[in-house]
């Protein structure tokens, strides 16, 4: 980390406020909307929106803990000695990742019984991965992170697995014009979520120092914008079209 | 507290930052919801959210104070001297606790009289169980803490009694679909507030030293976050469903 250049110190610095920004901003918005959708879809929204207003707090937290860890005075940085809290992210990520698949499963509007047992079957799976991941991400042993890798891919793949057989059947009782976004929503989850285990392995790919600790952070923060701000742009769609299909189907002459 | 290490004390600052992020995102969960319940649900779900807000602010306290109370550089973890704020805990207790069980007494729905006349008796009970803690928690002697923490049980045992028994009777008028989850919280109160006397005698036990204050510290956290956000999940929900009831049972053939 000693060796990050100044260069590298401003992109992830910049990175952090772009996320600030965009997280904020998805929180309002997500919040907003849940006055445009039907009853049973707001408590959807509320959740997308903590999930962002979660990360926002983070972001603000993290950017803070990068810039008390270095000072770049007249084109030089020198580390003020303060470590970089990563803890935060995986903190994060123990509240928010379990609402991300709580926020698609309501907004599936599945039976209460299914509801509750995916919400708490799927949130369970998603707390266990980001607490195995954790012992793996703050070792800079090679050997350590890729045992902590394997054990949180176990959980990872199971919930992918939930996601793509589980869901499937209940895909096909979403109203037409849902359907599609739905099936969005749900390659959204896995891809975006792919990206984590994969900037977890740059230190162990030969990425080392500055360059390693950019790639970790910029790569994070990109995939946390895509999973929770863009993730939500779906899951607010979807509720929206889906209260337009209840209305329609309440009302067959307004259709 | 001076031989605590880097590790105890980072774990406590991110379990104290994970707190705040907790308690702020289940305010607005719950005050959110206002909207989502009927009429006579809205003030329990006010107070519900007033509880987690009161303890946000007080993490918000608690983080700083502990991280005035340490310096780490380079790795090593040094003491201010300026003390870590204890009383911060106690004030947060001595409001949000007899808020906690005015919540549950408020949406039982019991009688005007009995909601008036329960709330005032367990919340003066409450608050006299927190005053009685306080002196035994500042003290580093044994056989002063033991004193206090049998005196502060007095009243402990007394509310989980009312708990049980009080409101035993109450449960059965319950809507079917709520009394589960009404039980469950009874029992999410009374297992979670046992956690407190369990934490506060860690180090009566042979807990010394930075491992003593990291159990404490880490201890009444994860009790606060259950008895006040998870807790308040429960009574949203037992909200949610009592709406539902109440609606159902005006206009029949919504059911």
């Amino acid at each position: 980390m000693d060796s990050i250049t100044v260069g590298q110190f401003s992109l992830v610095s910049n990175a952090f406020s772009f996320s600030i920004a965009t997280m904020a901003a998805a929180t309002i918005f997500f919040w907003m909307g849940r006055s445009q959708v039907a009853k049973p879809y707001k408590t959807a929204l509320t959740i997308t929106g903590l999930v962002t207003f979660i990360a926002f707090y983070h972001y603000v937290r993290i950017f803070e803990s990068w810039n008390d860890a270095f000072k770049v005075i007249d084109g030089t940085i020198t580390a003020s000695g303060i470590a970089f809290n990563d803890a935060y992210r995986y903190v994060d990520w123990l509240l928010t990742v379990p609402l991300l698949l709580i926020e698609l499963i309501l907004v599936m509007r599945l039976s209460r019984r299914e509801t509750i047992s995916k919400a708490t079957r799927l949130g369970l799976l998603a707390a266990v991965m980001v607490i195995l991941g954790y012992p793996g991400e703050i070792s800079s042993d090679a050997g350590t992170r890729w045992l902590w890798w394997v054990l949180a891919m176990i959980p990872f793949i199971w919930i992918v697995y939930e996601l793509f057989v589980g869901l499937r059947d209940s895909i096909s009782a979403q109203p037409e014009s849902a359907r599609g976004l739905v099936d969005a929503a749900r390659w959204v989850t896995v891809l975006s979520w792919s990206f984590y285990p994969i900037v977890f392995i740059f230190p162990m790919i030969g990425l080392t120092g500055g360059a390693a600790a950019t790639a970790v952070q910029v790569g994070y923060t990109v995939a946390d914008i895509v999973s929770k701000a863009a993730f939500g742009v779906l899951i607010y769609l979807i509720a929206v079209r889906k209260s337009e299909a209840d209305y329609a189907n309440a009302v067959p002459n307004a259709a």
